[in-house]
């Protein structure tokens, strides 16, 4: 019910806020600047930018590539697939958010073959998400999941099997399965789900966690544990999405070892 | 200065949050992050996409579709005629934003071009826009009105009956003109003019309320109903168009059946 | 440490909320909101516009353009060219903001042309986008900038005699350099980096200020002393970056010519 040591968030928060890791995100138009918000309330430093001309460039100098395809098209699908392979040629992680796979064809094709064209360091969706990446039938609603976090269990286990991703489901309880460790994360506010793209912001910092954190699955359950641990405090304080979108940004922000010692509800 | 019953206003708020229908929006950069707070704030469930490779899939899923201009290109008007055949082929709503008409004529000729290829169900924007769409020799600044809302309601009465679009003025009053029914509803606050996108969001809840509201005029009525009421509410409590903009999200996430009962001033 | 006067900074203020000034943007996906908001907060009327059929006619009806190529791409870098050429064939003034040169050489590249084929009325950067867009090598990191402003100064003084322009260094202090002027403002809070884009809105309220006062290195710093005031004042109130970004619209909202008179620290 603690296991703070099992994952040294504090450690990685103090990493983050200190060493500023530069996190490029090809993103999507609903949550960039929410996304470039959160990085930088953290302690990392965002760069958005995703034009085939400087991919290999802006790549060249961050610690970590986030790829969401959220608004997807085909000049930014180009972009996604080359800064992808520059990432694993420099060997720095790669954060996969397939946000809406199996709301149509596209999406699900679309992140089929980006993860088989560079299998991605970690991968972070909901449930839906998951299932029809892995290809199973899952009814779909847009870019919210219809299903618990748990129904994608056996879909992430078999992701990580044959990509060697650490895959992360997002929801009331969040999964992080890697290869030998399976982390559930019990923080989080029903709130959260009511302001936009708090996932999209939960893939970015899984890049900023990566970038101080060598163990990916343990990455990943740190930016889930920060994400539920600040939802958590900024739902105190608000009186709905509104205000708790601006009292996240401030929690991520004053982020404290109390706080996280307090609340961590992990299970390694 | 009641007429709630004439709305069914709160049945409408309630059927949104219970059914949380799926509204695909094709709108512009600016707002893609408040439009989607916005009904997700309501109790819809929001989703951007604007590729052509994927607009009648999502199409196909949603219950009612949004298309803004406001920073139109020409891929992305491709794929706002081609969701917009989708959308009238499946008899989903379709609520056109002109955003900026008669400020270019490529604004005005693509509002043009889109309104005569496929009738929306309704049309929102501000006077200057709607008379520029009507052909209304009108002087424009930008995204913003010259004139008050009324005078544009000649021209609102002549496009819904050469289209038979409902078609809504924004402004201090909000003119709703039906093919049976004329709406007029007088919430709002001043201050709402300071918040970019607002009346971008109020396009995107008459997408929310026109999916639950059979009645295309009600339906829009209803959105700028709710629209008034929550900025009232939140200029309350609000210092400026900052604390406003988040105020605003928290109430309609908040609305009650009182809310409405106290201050809908609607005139039918 | 007063010099008030010699900005003449409430009388324009009261200017921009008197005629709410036309503002163009072709700015950068992560900031058109928060420019927006800043830019309605201040009192003028921004429009997001940059596809090219319609560059002649927006620039057409502005009373400023901005410039930023925070996430740039070819489609746009070609309407970039097309507005400042038309802006400079209007004498409306063209505020250029270089975010991230110095990062890719695609970014280094794209403003060197654009300043060379339509040198702008003001160019507004951090010290390190400065420098690399004069030439100098400095290392970067992405978007942020590797050192204090006054290293800039020298680059800033040179590109001002070559190119014309003003040339504004953002900072702890910010350097505005003209052909004969040089003012230093002093305002500002370390707070206002963890909040994404406001330097970008440094760059629009420059559009904003240069619509309503000729001398634009006087516009500049009148620009750079109000966020300076308003990033004071939002940080009084704020415990966190989150808190910060709501503050400072209400800030530039209800800016009194005593806030000014009490907080500005220039030096010319």
């Amino acid at each position: 019910m603690h296991e703070q040591d099992g994952l040294n968030l504090w450690m990685a928060v103090k990493n983050i806020r200190e060493l500023a890791p530069l996190i490029h995100n090809i993103t999507n138009y609903v949550v960039m600047n929410s996304s470039a918000n959160a990085l930088l309330a953290i302690g990392a430093s965002p760069v958005m930018a995703h034009a085939e001309e400087e991919m290999a460039d802006m790549v060249g100098i961050a610690s970590a590539l986030i790829i969401n395809i959220g608004t997807l098209s085909q000049p930014w699908v180009k972009s996604m697939f080359k800064a992808a392979a520059q990432a694993a040629t420099r060997g720095i992680p790669i954060v996969l958010d397939p946000v809406g796979a199996g709301a149509t064809p596209y999406r699900t094709d679309t992140v089929r073959e980006l993860v088989a064209a560079t299998p991605p360091t970690i991968i972070r969706g909901n449930a839906s998400e998951i299932m029809a990446l892995f290809g199973a039938r899952v009814r779909t609603k847009g870019v919210d999941s219809t299903v618990a976090s748990a129904t994608a269990l056996e879909a992430a286990q078999a992701l990580q099997g044959s990509l060697g991703s650490v895959v992360c489901i997002s929801g009331e309880t969040d999964y992080i399965v890697g290869d030998k460790a399976l982390f559930r994360v019990r923080n989080g506010h029903p709130m959260m789900t009511r302001v936009t793209g708090l996932g999209c912001t939960a893939t970015a910092l899984c890049g900023a966690f990566a970038a101080v954190t060598s163990d990916p699955a343990r990455a990943a359950a740190q930016a889930m544990a920060v994400m539920g641990i600040a939802g958590e405090m900024a739902a105190e304080k608000s009186e709905g999405p509104g205000t708790m979108q601006m009292h996240f940004l401030d929690a991520l922000y004053r982020l404290t070892e109390d706080d996280i010692t307090q609340r961590l509800r992990l299970e390694a």
